[in-house]
This record gives structure tokens, sequence and C-alpha cells, in this order.
């Protein structure tokens, strides 16, 4: 059988996905994958997502240079959700990697404190600059 | 303006959760909350999921034991996806933790390895001896 045919793909044909980075563990980002977008992430050792706002495969770091390096693939329990483990890329290696397009290292950068959400992390890299 | 109001709930009224180890940084487990499990874990301090297999509140451990001590509640850049930091409880000390229902550490125990779904993770307890 093939492995991809062991996913629980839901009514869209997609399956959640978890970036961890290898090392710091941090989670980076939450997205889904389509059958080619796994498929061709694990051919490629590049992470590919499908984004369902363009409704096209997302080769992770095309336009901003933040390319993930998949060094692991894991499934859950259910075989319906996918974790990575990324090698993130492309950034100031003086800094912390920048995973989230608003230029910051984690895209779970809000914190609930005191019943408000307050930004916790810098951003390190001013989108307008990534996005050019 | 309440917290819960910024959160971009799904056509079903839910947000993604990960659940991920304080300490060990793991990642253990993925699951849904609506907006009264929310509110409940941040009030009371324990994970509260939405089970969409049941459709009702499924406060985790309520069977197990294997309870989750809320430590931190993130948001991410979409406002549509939570990263709880947690405390895995009700497990022998002298072991990993346990939040998966096969009675792993983790959910994600299949790794991908050379084509295949490999189980990497020990099974600590017995599924049988968890859900009496």
């Amino acid at each position: 059988m093939n492995w991809l045919d062991a996913i629980q793909w839901d009514r869209d044909g997609l399956v959640p996905v978890i970036a961890q980075e290898a090392g710091s563990k941090d989670v980076l980002m939450f997205a889904f994958m389509n059958r080619e977008a796994l498929a061709e992430t694990a051919s490629s050792g590049r992470a590919v997502y499908w984004s369902r706002s363009r409704q096209r495969l997302w080769r992770k770091g095309e336009q901003s240079g933040h390319v993930q390096q998949v060094l692991g693939i894991r499934l859950d329990c259910d075989n319906d959700v996918i974790l990575l483990e990324v090698a993130q890329l492309g950034h100031d290696p003086a800094q912390a990697s920048i995973a989230c397009h608003t230029g910051r290292h984690s895209c779970f950068f809000h914190k609930l404190e005191d019943g408000r959400w307050n930004s916790v992390e810098p951003v390190l890299k001013d989108p307008e600059a990534i996005y050019k």
C-alpha cells in the first residue's frame, strides 16, 4: 500500500500539518496539505503546503526565501494529522529563524494574558522587505 | 472585546488546537475546541476539547486520568489555530507522560521511513488498563 493511502484526508481532501523546528522544538506554524503537496514534500525534502486562500500549491519560501527543509514526517494515532520536523532556512543566521509571514519566528506569537491577546514575539524582519 | 471574539472559528464553530508539553516541548496531540471548551479551558486551567466523534465536551483525562494542566494559551497570526502549553498529568512519574489514547507518550508515533509508516514510540500503559 502506498503510504499516502494511510492518511485520512478530510472532506476537502486535506490534512492538517504542524511544523515544528528541529533543535528548538518550537512550533512554527500550522497549515494544510493535499495529497500532491505531501507527496512532493516527501520526495523533495522541502515543505509544500496547500494554500486554501489561493487554492494552489504553496512551496513554503517561494516568495520569502524562508524554505523549510524537512527532516522528519510523522502521522498521529488517527492518521489524520501530520507533524513535520523542519529546519527553517533563509534567515539572518545571527537571529532566530523566521517562519511567519509577519516576519516573526513563529506564527504563535499571541499569548493570552489577563484576558487579552498580547503579541510576545518581536518582528525580526519587516514583511515589506520579505515580500518585495 | 472578549478575547474569545478574536478567534476565527471555522464553519463548524471550532478551532484546531495543538497541545505541546512544557519542558520536553514534545507535540503531544491535536484536537478541536469550540467556544465553550476554550472558555472552560482558560477558566479551569485544564484542557477541555470538543469531541467531534461524540459531539460533546471532552474534558481531557475524564476517563483516563491523563489530565492536561494548561500553562499557556497562544493564538497564531491568522487567529485560527491555538497552541496550548501543557503539563501532562496522571502517569507513572517514573515514565514519560501519556497523552495518547493508545497509551503512548505522544499521538505522533508513526514515522515515515523508507516509504512506510513505522510505529516508533512504545506503549507505556495498556489502553485496557487506562479505560477500565
